[in-house]
């Protein structure tokens, strides 16, 4: 179905006669080799710059899933044996794709085989990080039905991430609506075991095509997907953090609440130097107060044995700017102000501080740690390193995961696998 | 020439074979082409993406200007009339390429014709802002000789920026001997007219393919290349600031002092609420004390009348990691130090408030204020807008520059055109 907006871009005869105006060095085909033996080259590919044009009349338009086009790969990919899979790095048959550019809005939703993208080298994402994404998972339930688990949510930080950096946004129903139909073609990829899924990755790139600082004028919004295997496939292997303070991964009136590729490549090198002195994460300190932010890519929860009342919290930092709004995070408050707090438990959002943890460690409170995003559902830790002590975060030697992480993780695959009927579970249908 | 390094990469003739299996969508077609109108679409277009590979054996290699490839082009472009120039919107025939693996280090340089990238839609740069820049110049003088200003500074903030996202680094005399072999190549798009130049953009990326947080096994690091006229083509036009506090640009701990695009895109909706309110940019404050930090994508310089002795200081605020450490900002510094000290001036670099500014403005000791980038050299201020007031900064109404900040424009583009023989100043030769 195509819409009189795009009409008037024409030309695509004269558009590909000029692809026969090819220049490649001889030495170049060794490069493209190496990159082509991973995945076919297609003649034809697309090219997601382009120059800014003159303001138009038309009136933008929000994404229109009945419009979606499919063209089915004729080269269907094999799959990777369960067992082989690694986070992210093999992919289904297909993308998604979506186009924006401010005359138009957003413009046709396309299904096509998974392919690379052509862009101009001045485009926009190469220079000034015009990029945010989602991490989402696509489940099999018991009857083979693909489930996705709170679209809306990431839905919902998806937009702010692209408003906040000037992209477009969207309607949050309509791209769900053509995710739901991208993870069921695939569905395929999606293991049937408990513990595996299609890792969903929606990606927002600015495609404009200047190195002029502003906001652009183009964009590509595309979701891929990759099939994942448990986090922990033998089980729950508990880690350990580095607390650090030298550099900031977040600060107030900054980005680090958005999922903006920009938080991330600056965590890379710190990430390297924790590994290097034999810790797997770094749990991210703020200020001179040195308060908890957030660990490695995840959210983190402690739990607290009151001093004097010996009563449970379980505390995890607020919404206050330095910390990613995660989906996990808001899921297991959620369920612990749903089934722990019966039980006795405070669940707190505030502030704490790494002293606050060491107090509590040393006195034998620190109950338990974790780590929480959609990659591992929670991730239960061991111990943090701080200004030279190792505290310990109330595992015993044993033991890989306290009792509530296990609990948590349950409660989380129960509804995620449609096991538990639940309002966060999103049946593709 | 070929190094034994790239020898094992192998099957070309298969992988261009594997270029038949297009399976484009009908629709698609029209997307196409409307960037192809911009820029012929090469059929053999170079995928710059691949696959983490194990471990070698091998060394890796510095970059080797010595083994430059150069395939010219057989379509050169049309040259834009020299009013016409727009910052970052036309560029030359050519880009210089070099690729980078864990395995092999810095591959073969080639200069080809300008053309898209083709990269896999799993690419680290789009996900996780794998990317740093440069902005330099190279100029014509009136021998007709290509001249750059301080590549050698460029350089070494390159790989700063690169180190400190986990992307290589490399010789810096080899990347400015092969970027003076490109701009010599590109000449005839620098008009000879004092003003004009021709920007160049280094850029590198992170090109592996996993959607896996870590350092990246392969990048591509290269240099594209923009005519451009004179910032202010009718002399100077000075400009208002927006002081803001609300958004914070960067933080110590942070990457605000490397030329990141994560530290770009996060600028932008700032500086749209800015224009919104007709200033031309923000000027970053920071902290409760609302220091001064730097304009939009600029330093920031004022000159000061001290309120005891009436003695003349020119400051701009200290390398704290909340600024960039710009190369026009050193030139200007080393300028005012050479050349402005003997005159009676101070010469400092030092943290200062919002707060000192308005007072200084309201006792008319605010002599004047300058921006400091690549792009404009210095851009006079007029006014800054700061807690509901404006604060004057020292331009009469028919003034658009100060003296301090003509002086260092003449300054400037003296050594930039080879008009005085200076040690900044690089024959490409």
């Amino acid at each position: 179905m195509m819409r009189p907006a795009l009409r008037r871009l024409g030309a695509p005869t004269a558009a590909l006669a000029s692809s026969s105006l090819s220049a490649a060095a001889p030495s170049s085909r060794l490069l493209l080799s190496r990159a082509a033996a991973a995945r076919p080259l297609l003649a034809q590919q697309r090219q997601y710059s382009f120059k800014p044009s003159a303001a138009s009349t038309s009136q933008p338009q929000d994404i229109h899933p009945g419009s979606l086009t499919i063209t089915e790969t004729k080269t269907p990919g094999t799959l990777s044996k369960p067992e082989d899979l690694v986070f992210g790095r093999t992919f289904s048959d297909h993308m998604l794709t979506i186009e924006w550019n401010k005359d138009d809005g957003w413009t046709v939703p396309q299904i096509t085989p998974y392919q690379n993208l052509s862009l101009d080298p001045a485009t926009c994402v190469f220079h000034y990080a015009f990029e945010c994404f989602e991490g989402m998972k696509a489940y099999k339930d018991a009857q083979g039905r693909v489930r996705l688990f709170r679209p809306d949510k990431n839905m919902e930080r998806f937009n702010k991430s692209a408003a906040r950096i000037a992209l477009p946004t969207f309607s949050p129903t309509a791209l769900i609506e053509l995710i739901a139909k991208f993870a069921k073609l695939e569905s395929r990829f999606i293991p049937a075991d408990r513990g595996y899924s299609l890792y969903l990755r929606p990606t927002m790139i600015g495609t404009q095509k200047t190195l002029g600082v502003g906001p652009p004028g183009s964009a590509l919004l595309y979701v891929i997907a990759s099939p994942v295997g448990p986090y922990y496939p033998t089980g729950f292997k508990a880690i350990s953090l580095e607390a650090t303070d030298y550099a900031v991964r977040a600060w107030p009136g900054g980005v680090g609440d958005k999922k903006l590729g920009a938080n991330y490549a600056p965590c890379i090198v710190p990430q390297r130097e924790a590994m290097s002195r034999g810790f797997q994460q770094n749990l991210w300190l703020f200020g001179e107060e040195e308060y908890v932010t957030e660990v490695g890519t995840m959210n983190f929860f402690v739990a607290l044995k009151n001093k004097e009342t010996g009563a449970k919290e379980l505390v995890t930092a607020p919404l206050d700017g330095t910390i990613l709004e995660g989906v996990t995070r808001d899921s297991v408050l959620a369920l612990a102000r749903e089934r722990l707090q019966p039980e006795g438990w405070t669940i707190s959002e505030r502030k704490y501080t790494m002293q606050e943890l060491a107090t509590a460690s040393a006195e034998g409170r620190l109950i338990e740690a974790f780590g929480a995003g959609t990659a591992a559902i929670v991730s239960p830790v061991r111990s943090i390193s701080w200004r030279g002590q190792l505290v310990d975060c109330g595992l015993k030697d044993h033991e890989e995961s306290g009792a509530v992480t296990t609990r948590m993780k349950n409660w989380m695959e129960g509804i995620q696998y449609g096991e538990e009927e639940h309002e966060w579970s999103y049946l593709c249908e």
